[in-house]
């Protein structure tokens, strides 16, 4: 529809197609809640206040009794394929919650699939009731260039640039600071060349020094979303950058990052919401960024500035404003009526004019997707593992060595690196699971030619059997940590059978299997079948000893991921990530 | 200068060419003042903060004495040609009061010189130490076509679509909203395309009704700068509008419309600031908007709040905030020193990195223009006037006729129709000089053949004499108000005679003239000049019997200029705004 349609509408001289009477207005604009109705014509809002000369004989009236209209949520910053979801089962759980926008650049479906994929996501996504806001997957292309990690084809730098110039691109997905503060002509380009189209730089700028965020804002990355200490979130503020206040899997920021503006009192035009990683459990149950209202209703933010965050604020960063962020005339008819704003309790959702959860009930019917066939066979091994492959040699005459491991802690996606003596036993470097030292490997499946990196790390727990995924932040390749290589091994090549996955495996059987056919790193089950799988997978995991709340979530960033420090295992060994160092596992060896 | 110049500044390997020290930051983003400094590289700012690493044995320091360091002001809304004043005078009185960004699509040099005359403009600003945020001069289409009234050639639909192409162009300047009420379809498919192109438009919202508000805005008219009244504010904000508060000369609207932020308590970021038309004096004297922060901070505003209206909030308006509106790294170094915040008092202004004002004195050299050989040749009258052409002929036997006349009051630019009684001599209806029923005609210059519109105006007090203009909004044609029909034609072909202006005549003399031999529009004299040359004008016409404080302002606007109220005169004769009506002169008649 031609947004001049709903002019008819507004001035009287033809009938709304519905109306939405009797609700109490979140307006994010004047962070006022007014009484005020609603007209629709098409999938946009043709008028907001008194609306009763738009009322006709056809129009259908929905009777908000007294409930609060909000806009349709924004996120900021949303990976969907870390909820493992197809695109159809994302989409519902997302709408459940009220969120009716996101933005993503897909940029783990471009490192396995290329930018046919990426494409294939964002076209899919225009089929769906969400807006995306899309932006091009810079890690698709970085990957761990930065580290000096051999990268899959991925996205290349003149896809980047392609991708730019797509006309419903908003701009770039989390290029970090590195390549920044390095001066990589490719970067410094794209920059110069998304800002020169009046595009947005969204920013990642965890662990960033204050002279490297000077130069980060300097070349235009807009917003953070990694900031997860309130006098940190000041600074960026005080920048120019937008905070995207974090409330996901594993990094629930808003708490803290609330006090931004209760304490320090930042306008909160400069704040808002984001998700950035979900699993479908928190998906489902606590939502996207409709939990980050609430957690920052909980921690003394107002209401109405907490719902502008959760809707102008970020509709403003990506320069959508005319077309989302509020319930205003001409924004896309996207609204939802709520119970009470502090538990936000969702009660209709509607998307451009059509209700898609009617009284806590889903209703809309979906598209269906297919899914191209390349990506059911994306776990490409370069030959079956064998566990010799898993094990780490010790030099000749060795009888114990001191190796290097990653540190896995609750609480932290940093990996320390620590030292530990293992003993050497038929010329190999033993685990110890008594003191939980146990192996860790990631294989490529991406045709790299880099093969497979094998190295050390303490805090999993496992006392036997392994776990492994198909699935980690900016590598996707299959990343695997055992208590034995047999079981290592037998995980990996069950997962490369079945298209990719998480697995767990003991004493030589499968005991738990999520698919994730699609790239390796989606599924297409529903929703609940999925949270199904996960939760016999953790299960499994807590039954061979790993006490870890996430463990699948902790091996997927026991791989390189960029400058998320220390040390890391890659498909070329251990990596340390600051300064960026690929370090051998054996630091020194006694002899006999 | 590429962005990226400045990255090696901020993380200390290269020296900044300036730094600021020693000042207290008005960071617009958080609304705080802070101790900070700042370093730039070229014309734009590297870092913020501590800066001492970014300083070199080659860095020029300031030191900012414990100034205010404030953004250079961005002004919303603002027509240049409205200051009389050429070019580099212009930039000059803009620079001098710390504005160091504008917005204006030069529409009354496009309804006098084309397209031609708008890009001249343009580039012309584009050589000077000023940011321009260029839009589309609708106004130059539309003339007042919704009144029913015959265009100049000006700028045509289809160079209204070019202009919005073009690369710096931002958006549309002030579309009103009638075209959008009656679905004009060149208006509907112009704001459709600005907001696909990304772009934005400038809004005209005078003496909109609630119902014509949710369709203008519906079709994505972003602001407001005509708004006078509080509670309209209000809703005009909630409604998703920005309210650009305006001060400019005859439209002091700020200690009004503080009122939003100060009682009604919507967010600052809502809320920007513009001057829209200012004399020359009120430029030079009270300056941009440096005075609506004044006005505003002695209405209430928080000085912190008032800064952030006249810089970032209306860059973020243009989708310009990666580049203007704050002291922030990335930005151009625009930015001010000011000694006290309520009084504004602006000692250093930097633009670009330059310094143009040092201690209160203009350093900068701005570039000449040369203006192009057609702008001195366009006051071009179809032949000369007689006074003949400017006298009402009464119907035949007729010895009184009631009249119709505009009623100008100080204080409005709406000119009320009121009803007269006069007398009828030698088959002339008279002018009454007693009650103050003078003669007004307006003469086509633009060769559109249209010739001379005559009526009758009262209040403005003349006892003898005539004035002109050869400007006036919207039609930029010969405006004469007289008391007798001899000074009238000798005004008006005076004023073609050297090529345009403003004229004082009395008794078959000039007594006083300023020229404005630049499309008619504009001076090519010295400010001060210019400002001489008003003040006489002024005097001579308060000789005369006019007691109001701006005459030449009120007579622009008693022609007919879109839908401000109620009587004007055109080129075509009175004409009634709303509905949109031409009418005649004389009512009735009354025979001997």
């Amino acid at each position: 529809m031609r947004r001049r349609e709903i002019v008819k509408v507004a001035l009287g001289k033809e009938p709304a197609d519905t109306a939405i009477v009797g609700g109490r207005l979140v307006n994010v604009h004047t962070l006022e809640i007014l009484e005020a109705d609603v007209a629709i014509k098409g999938d946009r809002i043709a008028a907001v206040g008194d609306v009763a000369h738009t009322i006709g004989d056809r129009t259908t009236v929905i009777d908000a009794g007294g409930r609060y209209i909000t806009p349709g949520l924004v996120d900021g910053h949303l990976h969907m394929y870390h909820s493992y979801l197809g695109i159809p089962e994302f989409v519902e759980a997302m709408l459940r919650h009220g969120v009716t926008s996101t933005a993503d650049g897909f940029y783990g479906q471009g490192i396995v699939g290329g930018p046919d994929a990426v494409r294939f996501f964002k076209d899919a996504f225009a089929t769906m009731p969400i807006r995306l806001t899309f932006l091009v997957p810079t890690l698709a292309y970085l990957q761990n260039r930065e580290l000096g990690l051999t990268p899959a084809p991925g996205i290349s730098k003149d896809e980047m640039f392609d991708m730019l110039r797509w006309p419903d691109c908003y701009g770039l997905e989390e290029p970090p600071y590195l390549p920044i503060s390095w001066e990589w002509e490719e970067f410094l380009d794209l920059f110069e060349a998304t800002l020169e189209a009046g595009k947005v730089i969204s920013g990642h700028a965890s662990g960033i020094t204050p002279a490297e965020l000077q130069a980060y804002v300097g070349m235009g990355a807009a917003t953070d979303h990694e900031t997860v200490e309130s006098l940190d979130g000041l600074q960026k503020v005080r920048a120019g950058m937008k905070l995207l206040m974090r409330e996901g899997s594993g990094c629930t920021n808003v708490a803290e990052l609330s006090r931004v503006r209760t304490e320090h009192g930042v306008d909160p035009s400069t704040l808002g919401f984001c998700a950035d990683v979900a699993s479908p459990e928190k998906l489902w149950k606590d939502g996207g960024v409709d939990q980050n209202i609430r957690v920052a209703i909980a921690n003394g933010v107002d209401p109405a500035e907490a719902v502008r965050m959760a809707s102008l604020s970020v509709a403003q960063t990506f320069r959508r404003d005319h077309d989302l962020g509020s319930v205003t005339a001409g924004r896309f008819a996207d609204l939802l009526l709520v119970d009470d704003l502090a538990s936000f309790d969702i009660r209709t959702v509607m998307f451009g004019g059509e209700v898609v959860v009617r009284d806590g009930t889903f209703v809309a019917e979906l598209p269906s997707v297919t899914y191209p066939g390349p990506f059911y066979d994306s776990v490409q091994l370069s030959t079956t593992v064998t566990p010799e492959q898993l094990r780490v040699p010790a030099p000749a005459g060795s009888a114990s060595v001191v190796v290097r491991a990653l540190e896995v802690k609750e609480g932290t996606l940093v990996t320390r690196e620590t030292m530990h003596d293992l003993e050497v036993s038929d010329g190999i470097v033993q685990p110890d699971i008594e003191r939980d030292v146990l192996q860790i490997a990631m294989i490529d499946r991406l045709g790299k030619g880099t093969g497979i990196g094998v190295g050390f790390v303490t805090g999993f727990g496992l006392k036997r059997g392994a776990f492994a995924t198909s699935v980690n932040a900016v590598c996707e390749n299959v990343l695997v940590v055992g208590a034995n290589a047999d079981d290592m091994a037998l995980a990996v090549n069950e997962l490369a059978r079945v298209g990719g996955g998480k697995i767990v495996v003991a004493d030589g059987e499968v005991r738990a299997l999520v698919e994730l056919p699609l790239l390796g790193l989606l599924s297409e089950d529903p929703t609940s079948v999925v949270m199904g799988k996960f939760e016999r997978a953790f299960a499994e995991i807590r039954e061979l000893g790993c006490e870890l709340a996430s463990p699948f979530s902790q091996l997927e960033f026991s791989g390189a991921c960029g400058e998320i420090g220390d040390l890391k295992i890659s498909d070329e060994g251990p990596v340390r990530v600051n300064p960026p160092e690929k370090v051998e596992v054996i630091v020194s060896t006694s002899e006999d």
